[in-house]
């Protein structure tokens, strides 16, 4: 976790997850507090949550997995004191059944003490790896939400949960599409390295200019395409496996956690 | 260098620099001795030695130096307590004012008090590692020589010497050349990662079918060529440099040293 050394980020990440908790902030979280982790987050029934737990270490490059909660406890104390997984996401998605029936800002109402809470790592990790970098991102650049295709790759299924990875896309200039891979490797805790590059057909991808979630993000000429495993992967997962009641965070609208991104580097 | 663990690899070294040493072998080094470093060699008059160096330092990737000797002192006991760099290498090039005059099978009558030799590192160490982890190389299931080609990529220029970088090209499927970058990284003294990916007219080549160097290699539908930066480069610089006299091995067939590829990772 983030030290004295990082008290200015810390009190900025808890302003933020203040005004989300009362209510005021409601947005999109890319690019809000550089250097802290961002979270996906998925919360089920505990007796789905075992499944789910499996079919997360069984796709460990869509679903890296950085907390579990017991059931009922709504507190994430490893990824920051004062989280309140029913509070603290700007915008969740409610999910019946595997449909999609509401948007809310808080889940008081749905939590009981049989949920269960997972938070999974999220590509704004490497994206703030990839601008220190001197990277640029088509996506911020644009301040677009980024590009999330479904491809063809099956997951590995579990129980009732299966589906097709759902990646990102975000365009490079071959230099840069290698000096990327190397430094998303360092993440797998973040995705790690990219799953494709530059042939999106072959991965089911048929018109990059229409993604399934997100908004198109042009690729130039002179630029690759480059795909890296997406956290909205188990949202698919869990539309197939249709639980009673899952939530999730709204992609784009993420956990803002006092984890250091570079705590999630293995190199 | 290799240890008592790895003395079956130094016996077949030094046999088979025994074989080049009378004669009896002069062919390709290619897969030769799997796990022991090949070098690329350039032998230059003192007084351009220098010179020369610094082109090694200014540019790293093309030419990563292993090993330079001092004036007229023909060993290299870095790289192996026998090798004897007049004899030792299958095929030498002999460049007088830049040009190719001759290929000949060792060098005495050339050598003197004032020859500098230089051993820079080779791709055949990453094609090691490469296949050690699984990855297919076409140069090496068609039994060729790899392909080669002069780029638009200048080099930083030392002196007289100066001239585009040579890169070698290998094809792969998306996800395997995602690997073979990893791989590669961990190899600096070997070229490390490629230097560029997927746009072969963006480095000023034409035609892959048509290497300046080597063999030509296919590369498929599904496939994307992978350039790294090769030892050929210095011959490219020397040929602009023109010194009065300037020996190097003939491309692809290399020094065979001592050293473990597996020294040379920094990972």
């Amino acid at each position: 976790m983030a030290n004295n050394q990082n008290a200015e980020l810390l009190d900025k990440a808890r302003l933020l997850r203040h005004d989300i908790r009362d209510g005021s902030f409601t947005g999109y979280t890319s690019g809000l507090v550089p250097g802290l982790v961002q979270g996906n987050v998925v919360i089920l029934p505990k007796v789905w949550a075992e499944d789910f737990l499996l079919y997360c270490y069984l796709n460990p490059v869509s679903c890296p997995l950085i907390s579990m909660s017991k059931p009922g406890d709504a507190m994430v104390p490893a990824l920051g004191a004062d989280i309140d997984i029913r509070t603290d996401i700007p915008q969740y998605n409610v999910f019946k059944d595997g449909e999609l029936v509401e948007q809310v800002t808080d889940i008081e109402q749905y939590w009981s003490d049989d949920m269960v809470s997972f938070v999974l790592g999220c590509s704004f990790s490497f994206e703030e790896a990839l601008l220190r970098a001197g990277l640029s991102i088509r996506n911020i650049d644009l301040d677009r939400n980024v590009s999330m295709f479904e491809t063809n790759i099956a997951t590995a299924p579990s129980a009732k949960f299966f589906g097709n990875t759902v990646v990102t896309m975000r365009p490079f200039k071959p230099a840069d599409a290698i000096r990327a891979i190397q430094i998303t490797t360092r993440l797998p805790k973040a995705h790690g390295a990219p799953i494709h590059i530059g042939m999106p057909n072959k991965i089911g991808i048929e018109d990059l200019a229409k993604p399934e979630y997100g908004d198109s993000v042009p690729v130039n000429d002179d630029e690759i395409p480059v795909f890296w495993a997406c956290g909205v992967t188990p949202q698919v997962a869990i539309r197939n496996a249709k639980p009673p009641l899952c939530i999730t965070h709204v992609p784009g609208k993420m956990l803002v956690t006092d984890k250091l991104n570079d705590e999630l580097a293995v190199l």
